[in-house]
């Protein structure tokens, strides 16, 4: 992972280095200049700049915010770089809005069919040993169909990654003595909702999480401060926030949220799918999109890609519409349920294009077009929407949303 | 990674899970309880909570606060999971305070022996190929020897990690065409210290990077906003911040960084280390330490490690003052240059006890006493101070720096 080679090796490869550096130096403009640089650079270097502080805040020249709706906010994914999410941009979502708890006055219940039913307290829950993680949250209604002027935040925003620390949900189990007949447990938040999920035991035992913190700090309230349950790569509603109460069964629940909500109505009408969980992977052009205008030379098409079902293995990207694919860089670490940016250089030369990115998991998973989905889905799903989404260029530079699309 | 055994492996399995469990359970005193969770849990319920926002904000609960002093401010290690730090907990280091920098006016200069000398804007950074990276950052000045009732920020707060993005610094050297007969360059930042420092040219074909984005967001404008260098595992203030200036040459430039500060005296008072830049391995354990008053039963002993040098490949843990060692669980993935998170199961039984962590990197250099460093490094020098230290626990529950280790 050291090597520059390693951090970029497919599609940087195509071009040589002169190429590409001819390239960048004509479409930036560079030009040479006076040996000392800008007026500002001397400006701020004849005052005294403020003192160390308790706290840092961004810069009053940035100010990335979240998109919010009644009940959810979107993270602005056209401003991010990188793979990490700041906290306080993460996006939200919740069914009672988001309440304040004491700490102090914060218990967890465990109980049902389990020997020891307990009580945990949040010191409680930080005594045990502990696990971190880093990993996608992703909302199941996470697509939005709007028009040509619609930003990646409102297309896809809610998604985001932090690094998340908790315990893990099998060794409270174990606390607890989970009993051998029990086949779901049901998950119970603290919310005006009192948002409730019902989740095999299976996951239990596999890769959940009682989570504490995230990027370090205590969990934002809005991502469920002072604990949540974390369902690696699985519908962000199943990860439970403000989590008061795990009960063991054998059976599922049949919540609100499984029978009216969650579910995806297949073509026939007639059936449903419930109980589905695990978010298919998926991929989005972050930049450039709407509502840049770009100007012709070299470009860094950049994106985030992602799988519930564990790592991504390869992105395409194509620049036609779709005729031609072509591989794009990876940044290591790649790392399980983990958004991943993918990276491919692309020079425009001035006519209209359509730009668009094509995830592959581990699996063999190839996220699909949307007339694929529809086919498979049929009219009247609302969940689990992850089709291949592009933005057009026009010849005048203006990339917007290819609303076309999705049109259906 | 994905598995838990493969999360936790050393230290775990000499422990069988019922005994580990059982211990757990009786250190925090769980209990079987009523069926519904706490009142509070009731109260929540009962009235919506604050709707969906821009911005979320930590709970009123949550303060984290970094430790300020004249020109610094420390991370509350003592406050922080896992191995990301949030932005504006990262640490500040500065000489002439923090400027305020309109990014629309923003230039960095690349001059000097190079075919092309180039003012390049924020824009214009933004366009070349990117890179991201999860590294610690590091004062050379990071040790404070205070008394038993000293914080783990205060022993070690000035080193923090964060993901970081912008573009490799051998990009933009290819973009200016940079001289063969070049040997170092220069880094100059724009705060009213005018900081500067020479660093050899093989750094910045190796790993160095210009960088504008933060854990995902801007740079905060304590941490060198809007773009900075990142000399990945070297000393801090060799990443100059809020840069402005690069200039190649054939030889050191010898600034006031490199003679009267930054240097290190050895033992003999006649020579001195200069140009010291790599941060040898180091770690500290994080939790428990003052002013944590714990009791008799199983802790798990976390902390971070980290070296400039590589990957950490092995943290051994004492519990007994260095009498005997036994290897820590590393969180995966172990990034070069990164920290890495450490955890140790400890069963204190009640009697006076001494705990402290020793980390070993892939080049098989191993952390070393105090007493070793400074027969080497002589009495007289302030920077690079990396020895084991320790904490105390009295049998009273008490956790204290271990002071005395570093008494000489």
């Amino acid at each position: 992972m050291m090597s520059r080679s390693d951090r970029r090796t497919t599609s940087r490869g195509r071009l040589t280095r002169r190429a590409l550096l001819a390239g960048a130096a004509g479409a930036i403009g560079a030009a040479a200049v006076a040996p000392v640089s800008g007026q500002q650079a001397i400006e701020t270097t004849r005052r005294p700049g403020r003192g160390p502080s308790e706290i840092d805040q961004r810069s009053p020249f940035v100010t990335p915010r979240r998109a919010p709706s009644a009940t959810s906010s979107r993270t602005p994914l056209q401003d991010l770089r990188g793979t990490i999410t700041p906290a306080d941009l993460h996006f939200e979502r919740h069914h009672g809005g988001v309440p304040e708890i004491d700490p102090t006055r914060y218990e967890l219940l465990i109980h049902g069919l389990v020997q020891r039913p307990t009580l945990f307290g949040l010191a409680d829950l930080k005594r045990f040993p502990s696990t971190s993680r880093i990993c996608f949250l992703e909302c199941s209604g996470n697509l939005r169909r709007g028009g040509p002027d619609t930003l990646p935040q409102m297309v896809c925003g809610l998604t985001s990654q932090t690094e998340w620390t908790g315990v893990m949900l099998s060794t409270l189990l174990d606390e607890v003595g989970a009993g051998s007949d029990a086949t779901w447990f049901l998950a119970e938040g603290q919310d005006a909702a009192v948002m409730t999920r019902s989740i095999p035991m299976e996951k239990a035992f596999d890769d959940a999480m009682v989570v504490y913190a995230q990027n370090g700090d205590a969990l934002m309230p809005g991502n469920g401060y002072p604990v949540r349950l974390l369902l690696p790569g699985w519908e962000g509603n199943s990860s439970v926030k403000w989590l008061r109460r795990i009960e063991l069964a054998d059976r599922p629940f049949m919540t609100r949220e499984e029978t009216s909500k969650y579910t995806d109505p297949l073509g026939d009408g007639s059936t449903v799918r419930q109980f589905s969980f695990v978010m298919d992977a998926r991929s989005i052009i972050t930049d450039p999109a709407y509502p840049r205008v770009i100007e012709p030379g070299w470009h860094e098409i950049r994106g985030l890609a992602w799988s519930g079902r564990g790592r991504i293995t390869r992105v395409d990207v194509s620049t036609d519409g779709g005729a031609s694919w072509h591989a794009a860089d990876l940044q290591a670490p790649v790392l399980p349920k983990a958004h991943v940016r993918f990276r491919y250089l692309w020079h425009w030369t001035g006519g209209p294009g359509e730009i668009m990115s094509r995830a592959t998991d581990e699996t063999g998973y190839v996220q699909p077009t949307w007339d694929a989905l529809r086919e498979v889905r049929g009219p009247r799903t609302r969940y689990h929407q992850n089709p291949i989404t592009s933005w057009t260029v026009g010849s005048d530079g203006r990339v917007l949303f290819g609303a076309e699309r999705l049109r259906s």
